[in-house]
């Protein structure tokens, strides 16, 4: 047990929405950045903290995509909510899993001593990359951010009881954005190539292929941990696509076991979890001494497990 | 002290170099990819270590430029040494630093029994985003790579003895690539704007925040670790440029202590520390029981003090 606790959480979605078969999605529509969101989901952890940002001692970016290829993100937030101060400020990207391998890095830094008190934030504005032409995903994601601030506690009890991390990169190219990074410079785009820097998924794929290493990776948590998912008190999954309940189903979770959100916020990508996460912490649905596993699947494909006891 | 050890190092720069005014900076000229490049460093690694892929777990990029905006690189890098195998990956990122960032942060999961041996590798391709018209940063990048294959160790005199980060967001944008990141969308790229998507580098006002803050860090790291800077063996800083000499002596630190390879070499982003800090144990200018500190300046701005006895 790594010993930590959820002292704040704040989340932010733009406050225009779009409709697609009556599932609503939250689109920036260009009137905030993947910065805003960012600053605004911290601000809300730090009220609920009831801290400044004097209290703490480090920053991190969890978010999938960057705001700018130089600095990392967690430097432009740092500049938003604590410049003045010397708080360090780094990255950890994991792409839609990006909180949780946040969270299962920085519980490690924390219990040993390293920091007391942690904001991670994630935020990602999917909608300055999709692809209008491809129905599946254009009206899968919103735009979204959340945030967390993550403290050191005495309580023996609380923290992270055991996670895990696989990555199966014959799924790396499953979901991606091509374009835009060294491989595919932005110095070379072409309209007639769009679509390489665009958002692409091919929703089957990775479907499948989740659906048959998902079912492993429980196994292998479930012995590890030594805690079987019916110990565990609600499954926050990455709200991924439609598909989340046939996911649900061949793992054997049942629905009242699992919280899915993807009618009422799409998939948030990197904010996903944290963002559903906050959402059961402010609606009281999660308490004190509560076992919440938080599961993902990201591109990579990268799927972590972590399981915290509130 | 987390008790971790340099089980391989391996480094790579392309063979196609350029010279100004006698320094020799390399530049892969089209023929090489920033994958390529962490993947041949990666090997070399490996090849040192005499450890096969298997026996890895946990690959982490520590590079501050993304190769694509998803995945994460760590997931491209899998794809091409461990498609088939599920070691998780994912991305640390504080620009320059990254490197330090990364062995800091990972040090604490190898000590702490959750990796026994983890790939780091740090890859950065700046040709790809340098602006002639920028003569000062267009002479002083180089392209190039660099892997190490951090081990758990038994040996209670071996590993990080201690460490800081500190981010000075003042500087935010004193070091940047303002577009191809969510700010400023690849898709937006006019060649009038591109300036705008290369390496901006205001290097007079970088030297001059560096010069003020370093010795405070310098200070605070002394005392918080207990241990001065004479008692170190050697200090390997990032090769952040031809000052590097100002920097040192405004340290106190005398040039038998430091290495400056930055007419050999240039700044390699990322791949600077672990480069050069692997030229010395390829030399074997650096052997077991020797301490060395690891000294990074990085776009944020964000500063870095690793101390490592080998």
């Amino acid at each position: 047990m790594r010993n930590i606790r959820i002292a704040g959480y704040g989340k932010y979605a733009p406050e225009n929405t779009m409709e697609f078969h009556g599932e609503c999605r939250y689109r920036a529509n260009g009137s905030e950045t993947q910065l805003d969101m960012a600053v605004k989901a911290a601000r809300r952890a730090l009220a609920i903290a009831k801290m400044q940002i004097e209290e703490i001692d480090c920053i991190v970016s969890a978010s999938a995509v960057m705001m700018q290829p130089i600095p990392c993100n967690a430097a432009l937030i740092h500049e938003q909510l604590a410049k003045g101060r010397n708080i360090p400020a780094m990255d950890i990207n994991s792409t839609c899993t990006s909180f949780v391998t946040a969270l299962d890095m920085m519980s490690y830094l924390i219990a040993a001593g390293r920091y007391r008190n942690v904001l991670i934030v994630s935020s990602d504005i999917a909608s300055e990359g999709l692809n209008e032409a491809q129905q599946e995903s254009y009206e899968l994601f919103s735009d979204g951010a959340a945030a967390f601030v993550i403290s050191r506690t005495e309580n023996e009890k609380q923290g992270v009881m055991d996670s895990i991390i696989r990555t199966y990169s014959e799924g790396a190219h499953s979901t991606e954005i091509r374009g835009g990074g060294t491989l595919h410079s932005a110095m070379k785009y072409r309209t007639e190539d769009r679509a390489d820097y665009c958002f692409d998924m091919k929703g089957k794929s990775i479907l499948s292929l989740s659906a048959k290493k998902l079912p492993e990776l429980f196994r292998e948590f479930e012995e590890k941990s030594g805690i079987s998912c019916s110990e565990v008190d609600i499954i926050v999954p990455h709200q991924a696509s439609k598909a989340l309940p046939f996911i649900m189903s061949r793992l054997g979770i049942p629905a009242e076991k699992y919280v899915d959100r993807v009618r009422q916020y799409g998939n948030m990508v990197s904010a996903s979890i944290p963002y559903v996460l906050c959402a059961l912490l402010e609606e009281g649905r999660i308490k004190e001494g509560d076992r919440v596993l938080l599961c993902g699947t990201a591109a990579g494909l990268t799927c972590n497990l972590l399981l915290l006891q509130l």
